[in-house]
């Protein structure tokens, strides 16, 4: 799974400057942070109920689908502002311990 | 970078059982699903917060440490409700096609 | 200014078996739950964005016009689960033990 | 119940200036917009969890808690950035022609 993330945020930077009208991600870029920020802020909500009903129903499919939503739009919310993936999980790895894991990880490919 | 979040789901299921008075995971799990969503939307605001300060500032550091904490609350979400940070990534990968990618990128390494 | 808030909650259950596409209100019921609650969230959201704008530029007007939004919105909310305005109202009277304050304000018209 | 809010308008400008270990809206205001605007948020997303919770049990009671410190929350907030609850619910009297309404209800106090 792992370089995932990374290739997204190459695909989200190329896209950054396409036409507003051939991309998702290039609108959002040219309507502007607000925007961008409303986004994440609809996407958590949707999380959040998802995982109610997710928590009734047994039924993770609409969890996973919103969630996907919420991360993908957190790093066009990175890249708008002129961030990487990168200095998330570098975040994450530090505050957890990581490396020794991912080192582990990496060597078992 | 590229297993980090899959070394962080790793960890997160072990805190999963850990005493609640051991591990703030462990305490999340222990409070329940609506505690996790709270944080989960908790955490989602200040994150549009400190992206509306990073503009002002050009200073990104508070908002890499709030989207870390956006991101490590959702992964505990997905480990309550019995799923890994991999299917979140396989829907975003499925979605951006982003197969060819991943695998060059694998190469490179 | 007194009873806009009781006079909105009876124009909200007017509306709310209205036509659909005759009525905004009825379409939000007729979506269910999980849309007006989305609508909760992204509303509380814009007005945190339009807090941080305001704080800037001076300028309160969309300030206004935000949290309007999510006060109607969360009066929606309340209709579709059979509450009124007044049952928050009395909770917030209550909690403030506003009872003196109102009989004297009532009492000035 | 019509002059709760306006009641309410008037401690929170009163507690703006107590000392802030005296009153908890006094804490939010020395504390600043972002905490204000966190709660804004938090609130929210309690508020959606507690409807989801609401129509899966029919009890609205902690629904109504929760609005309740949503609608509190947003008037210190307002009072912070300078503004009334009365800007809010002239604008809500506004967008539905509610002046007729709340005339003829005043007339029946």
């Amino acid at each position: 799974m792992s370089d995932i993330l990374k290739a997204l945020g190459q695909v989200l930077e190329q896209r950054k400057n396409a036409a507003a009208e051939d991309s998702y991600v290039a609108s959002l870029h040219h309507k502007g942070l607000n925007k961008i920020l409303e986004k994440v802020g609809e996407e958590a909500v949707e999380v959040v109920i998802a995982a109610k009903d997710a928590k009734n129903s047994g039924d993770n499919e609409n969890l996973i689908y919103e969630t996907a939503d919420l991360w993908f739009h957190s790093l066009v919310m990175l890249s708008h502002l002129g961030e990487s993936p990168e200095a998330v999980l570098d975040e994450l790895a530090r505050r957890f311990d990581l490396s020794g894991l991912v080192e582990k990880a990496n060597r078992q490919q």
